[in-house]
């Protein structure tokens, strides 16, 4: 990559914009100019433009893109064209429903183990996965290394869950329990908490009320 | 509230407080300071207090929070002291998920209706609600009405059950589809991309890799 910081607002609409060039490749379409896929992703041509300066010059200006040769020029800049594996812990309700869940195989992303503390659940198949005693977890991550440990764990395991995932080596966390993690430096955390999000719309909603008893 | 317009960054951030507050409570904690409750939520007491200065006063400086006074006026001022009905569309891996997913009542969510187009699905029970056919989806919510709607569909289903929900009167919409939908003025939006979040680490993986190799 050209540039060594890449802001991750960037990133993260480098992933949408890569998200939109998969679906127009599944619907047929090889060609797309700068003005329709930053509609798509929903941002502009200029910003568009200036997300793709990060990954250095590419695409014909008039012309513009060819949609396979841009999803495999992103992709492969942003390191997405290679596979990586993950391990699961918490095989609640959340847990199995990630195991089986299409579009991580659809991105690269292959669950390879999935633990639990519950001895009830530990030696059931989910998913074609084994599920493993959450006792074992470091054993067996350190034998069979992953690239991301995914906590589905309650709030309370967390942080425990996270301390056994970076002991096996584990450098990315994603983590599904509502709770603030600590993980040391060198070790990339993503935080997922879907409760929150349905608190963003609730506050939204009560603006709208709120505006709505004042008019 | 003091000021009407609340930077999406704040609001974020004023939930998490609120989670790390609830959390305190769990744990017995009846008071904490600025820099405590800003650590815990992973910023600085500088912002915290610029946070909380958008919500008007509270807390008495010097002598800290209480914890259950403050998750109260946070809840109140944000709107989240309200309970909220939801309906989940798709009732694949995901939907049957976040039925039973615990955070949501926690919060003051309750799901109320689940929809399905799978003939085989309508009609079973999960998490004590029963599944409709989604062809109902629209009549169900209008006389039913729920302040959420929730896509766990496929990609491609997306934007067609993002119409239907909007008919039925929705103004707040979750969605889980890999989808880039689009929405009226006057409906709020959340996306949630699980693939996005794996991608992100996968990214950060591939920098520390370059970097390691180059060094």
């Amino acid at each position: 990559m050209k540039n060594s910081v890449l802001p991750s607002k960037t990133l993260a609409r480098l992933i949408s914009y890569l998200r939109c060039l998969q679906d127009l490749r599944t619907e047929g379409i090889q060609k797309i100019s700068s003005e329709e896929l930053s509609q798509r992703a929903g941002t502009k041509a200029a910003q568009l433009r200036k997300d793709f300066s990060y990954l250095g010059e590419f695409g014909v200006r008039g012309v513009g893109y060819n949609t396979q040769n841009l999803i495999e020029q992103i992709s492969t800049r942003l390191g997405l064209n290679i596979n990586r594996s993950a391990a699961i812990v918490g095989m609640g309700k959340l847990g199995p429903a990630l195991l089986n869940y299409k579009g991580f195989p659809e991105h690269g992303f292959k669950i390879q183990a999935a633990f639990d503390k519950d001895s009830k659940k530990v030696g059931q198949k989910v998913g074609g996965i084994v599920i493993r005693d959450s006792s074992e977890l470091v054993k067996t991550l350190k034998e069979n290394p992953v690239d991301i440990g995914i906590i589905a764990t309650p709030a309370e395991a967390a942080q425990s869950v996270a301390n056994k995932l970076i002991k096996s080596g584990i450098k990315a966390i994603l983590n599904f329990a509502p709770a603030i993690l600590e993980v040391p430096d060198g070790v990339h955390l993503r935080q997922v908490d879907l409760s929150s999000e349905l608190q963003i719309l609730a506050f939204y909603l009560q603006k709208d009320e709120e505006a709505k008893e004042r008019n």
